[in-house]
């Protein structure tokens, strides 16, 4: 009933994560509204991206250049490879200033149900790479089931090479309060425990 | 620290509403994770409707043409006009199936705060158009403070014009059961009591 225009962006949008019918129709009318402050902007924009971004085919990153301006960042320490599993990941890392080495971003965790085994984690390329430039492998998978079971997989893989793996620390998030943390974190809070 | 271009759409991406910048840097990871299913056909169809979709001079519809699709039907009656506050509102009608009249889109609700008065609203040209071709007016604003004061305010302006004003009822929801309904909802449905 609305123009075919309107109907099209809208079945597009409720495609979405998180968005139904009715979360699209609200938000294609606000762009509609909003069209030189909002609609318009977000058209070229997203032409834009679509047109200039790239996976990195070093370390899975998306960049406009490949290989990625973390991977031929010459100030960053080439022999130290994080393990992270999004891109999304590789963002927090970066916004938290923590770490200036590079990255191999898995794309997800091994999961037999949604079918992605080692080589859809591009497991291989990482194991070759680590064992041709790399001194030390970070893993900084998310500490679920799914993240450490992939942690442990690279773990063994990478016994025979001749790398240092290490893992980041778990335990309680700064600004956490003991009362309000889960039982799992506290226990492997406690296992870590260190001399003061 | 990401490339520049998805920096500039995850920030128009948290413009939309509901978004903060953790589900805009998740959307955008997805949309440049579906570039052919979700990214381009977005982007496609944002630009197409920024290109062709117009504001109703009539009736404040949203369409690629103006007067609109449903101003320039000859199937419906122009004697009869519908107020609704927004476009969605109008779909809402649509969808329903139960009218076949025009429409008279207000933008909202009369409100000081926000600086909307009967000019922002477009109430003077209703009242002409009602005035020069309406048989009948039907208040379809929402059943709120804000909507009621609305339809009241018109229902006065059109006192004086010889035009019947009418209002859709207020009552228990189809398929609604009435220990959950407010006490609003009750008292309006009560007092609407009709023979059966």
């Amino acid at each position: 009933m609305a123009a075919p225009e309107i109907e099209h962006l809208i079945r597009l949008l409720t495609r979405l994560p998180g968005l139904g019918p009715r979360s699209a129709r609200r938000l294609a009318l606000h762009l509609m509204r909003h069209r030189a402050q909002l609609l318009d902007p977000l058209a070229a924009a997203l032409t834009e991206a679509g047109r200039v971004l790239t996976e990195c085919g070093t370390c899975g990153n998306i960049d406009t250049r490949n290989p990625c301006v973390v991977c031929t960042d010459p100030e960053r320490d080439a022999g130290l490879i994080c393990i992270v599993e999004d891109v999304a990941d590789l963002w927090a890392m970066e916004r938290s200033g923590a770490y200036r080495g590079c990255y191999h971003v898995l794309g997800g965790t091994l999961s037999a149900l949604d079918g992605k085994g080692p080589e859809e984690l591009k497991i291989p390329i990482l194991v070759s790479r680590a064992r041709e430039s790399a001194r030390e492998v970070v893993l900084a998978t998310s500490a679920t089931v799914a993240g450490q079971t992939t942690a442990h997989y690279i773990t063994e893989l990478l016994a025979k090479a001749q790398v240092t793996v290490t893992q980041i620390a778990h335990g309680v998030p700064v600004g956490g309060e003991l009362d309000y943390l889960d039982d799992g974190t506290l226990m492997a809070a406690m296992k870590a425990r260190h001399k003061v």
